[in-house]
């Protein structure tokens, strides 16, 4: 009889398991259950649908379930929720558009993903209130958006780099936004000034943000949405509400089924992508791995490291067994704040604290062209090191030029290099470009002297 | 008496040194000799001032002599060339504003860079014909421009990367731009497919180029050039010329004072930036250096490495002995090609097969974004590696995203890294920035598959 792969979830790492598995092997029976309509999505495109920079929804969709049928010959079971998961008897129940059945497994792949908080707030279930993950909480908004909101004020709960891209997206459709955030800050994977400049930029842009308010309930007439009131009895205005204040890992199944999970409340993971039990995996958002700069298990959930882990879940679940190993984790993330690029890699410095490094931080400014080049910026660096000389973690700010080069700290973490390696680098210069000594340089120069062992 | 630390040119590497030298040693005296009047500015803007995107000359200097005189005590002789090196006692003979005079020194640095060939075609001498390398050469090709050129029919001879920003920087102000180049092709620095793609946007930008065509002569009436005829006896109208054919480093003082000069007609140095003879140093575009990747000796003229060469040479030379080693050169360079961004690393295919690797090579053709947003564009990716996996050089092009993706590619030569560990760095993703998987990792991908070890 044919090994059969059995994978939970049609997103990003699920279908990345599902294919690499085909890859390796054309033999093996492979089935994607997901519990809702949508698989194959770029999810991380919502926000730019909303802001109508991209047409539709159905842009963000990769390719259809017939492409996985028929080209890859990978069974996809829609609106199939797995509802326990029985290790002993490797066996799932489902529930199939209705239907409760049985399915069994060779081997399974975990990779429900992770939901969004809405946290359970009074009114949270009035009309207008929208938290956004799915493709199809994103058709529910932009139905709202088409039908309901002639008044134009929208709230945004949470300042994190969600709630700064949903923010964004209802000031391209030309709505008055109001960001309240519980902490003192924006973004949590930063810190520093580079908060400052992303603060700057949001009011900029007509952004209004309160600070330091937690939200006590959605109030509404006619079950829409009206007004925040927050803790403090401050109240807000709302035609609409976006609640962006994290997400969960979806662990439950798992944990009902007896697999380890990790402090983070998400799914324990080896180096092959193997949970507690021998023949289930778990892969992407759902999942705890091993930050490679730390080497402590973390939960962080992003599309990349899912499509990776996929890939190598996969590879293991294929029917050979454990053979790939999944190199480890460094967070690299990016977010556009409207004309600014925020991105980090690597360790924050409370994270790094917490890790037991010796740590010290820097900020530095720099130009991102040669200063005599026109349209150049600053670039806002804050490097976080050990006191050694090691690099552990960057986060940079800027209009322009931040992308790929958080991409080269992110190789020197990777790689584990000092700064004094970065220091070496040979970097492309042209005035259009980079200043001849490149921010990437002088930053990690400022922290070298700082030392007080400089070049 | 106090050390004495003479260096011969006031550019990048020779101020580079100075400045590093002073850093390390407040006491010493250190002297710059310039034999033209200019010193401190960014020749690489050299060709947007012709474009006027910036607006003078002036806006390329970065510091006057007083600065380096006031603020950080060292000597600077405008107007005053080296004209013999005499090792054996120490000293040197000048030329000091057309005054004879001997100057003895502690240490010496040898930063006198590279000079642009004008070959002695008949004809070089006639008004409007021009090579640009330093401030005095724009000067001149900035009056000429403005006070005898109203025909705009420019011929540039060369389609390196000195001759494409010319033609771009001519077009800029309204001319007629023909590139002769005697090869079948741009840039020598790249290969394959990126070449066409730079001809199509010479092309697109309305810039004729006539391959494989030698100029013969340079031909005009009284006294200014009006056309050039090459062997072929090819005629092309020209109001003005530029000739950037390539550098040849200037090597003549050291090799007349009897210094080891490498096979590429530069000045030998070793790790530590010595020439050799003991107390004799050189950096920048007058000296050969070890390339990282090949482990080869090699002649590539930069603004970057030439300002991290003066470093090193300026903190060996300032009296403590030599301490401090060049890393060695990767190769990265950057040019901007009307709207295409034009980059390499490390080693070419040819340069990989002398220097003795196993060499494969692949393109790849990646969008700089996520497929479904707007204004994406294809990055064009040519990897060159040896068959047991090892990177050993990449070469980019493309209208958005190459500058800093060379970079990562530039980090990862430095580190010796493989092709497999690119493929799992964790590198940045969000829809505006960069599809999930990266250019850079979708290209290491299809090598890796090409080598039948896919992951």
């Amino acid at each position: 009889m044919k090994d059969k792969l059995v994978i939970i979830g049609g997103v990003a790492a699920g279908l990345a398991a599902a294919m690499q598995a085909r890859r390796r092997s054309p033999e093996i029976a492979i089935t994607v259950l997901e519990k809702s309509q949508d698989i194959s999505y770029g999810a991380c495109g919502i926000p730019y649908v909303i802001s109508r920079k991209i047409p539709s929804l159905e842009n963000l969709i990769v390719h259809s379930p017939d492409y996985f049928r028929d080209k890859h010959n990978i069974e996809i079971k829609l609106n199939c929720e797995a509802t326990e998961i029985f290790p002993a008897k490797s066996a799932l129940h489902v529930n199939d558009n209705g239907a409760k059945g049985e399915i069994g497994y060779t081997n399974l792949v975990i990779a429900t993903g992770a939901a969004a908080i809405c946290p359970p707030i009074p009114g949270h279930d009035l009309e207008g209130v929208h938290v956004i993950r799915h493709l199809s909480h994103a058709r529910k908004l932009l139905i709202d958006l088409e039908q309901n909101c002639p008044h134009r004020k929208a709230v945004i709960v949470g300042a994190g780099y969600i709630g700064l891209e949903l923010a964004e997206s209802f000031c391209a459709r030309g709505f008055q936004v109001t960001i309240v955030e519980s902490s003192n800050n924006v973004m949590r994977t930063i810190g520093g000034s580079l908060c400052d400049r992303v603060v700057d930029e949001l009011k900029r842009n007509g952004v209004e943000i309160i600070f330091g308010e937690r939200v006590a309930a959605f109030e509404g007439q006619n079950g829409r949405i009206e007004r925040i009131v927050t803790k403090n009895n401050l109240v807000v205005e709302a035609d609409i509400a976006c609640v962006g204040v994290g997400v969960t890992a979806n662990s439950d199944l798992a944990k009902r089924a007896g697999l380890e999970i990790g402090t983070s409340g998400a799914i324990t993971t080896d180096a092959y992508q193997r949970t507690s039990v021998a023949n289930i995996y778990a892969a992407g958002d759902c999942c705890e791995v091993i930050n490679r700069v730390s080497g402590k298990r973390v939960w962080f959930p992003l599309g990349q490291p899912a499509v990776k882990q996929g890939w190598v879940a996969g590879a293991n679940a294929c029917g050979v067994g454990a053979q790939e190993k999944y190199v480890g984790l460094i967070g690299t993330n990016i977010v556009k704040v409207f004309d600014m690029e925020v991105a980090r890699t690597g360790l924050g410095v409370e994270e790094a604290r917490e890790s037991g490094f010796d740590v010290d931080v820097i900020e530095s400014e720099n130009y991102s062209r040669a200063g005599y080049y026109p349209n150049g910026s600053k670039i806002f660096t804050r490097l976080v090191y050990d006191r050694r000389g090691k690099l552990l973690g960057a986060q940079m700010a800027g209009k322009e030029g931040v992308a790929q080069r958080i991409d080269v700290y992110a190789s020197a973490l990777h790689a584990s290099l000092k700064l004094e390696d970065i220091e070496n680098f040979d970097l492309a210069y042209a005035p259009p470009f980079a200043p001849t000594i490149d921010p990437i340089q002088r930053a990690v120069h400022e922290a070298i002297k700082k030392q007080g062992n400089g070049f």
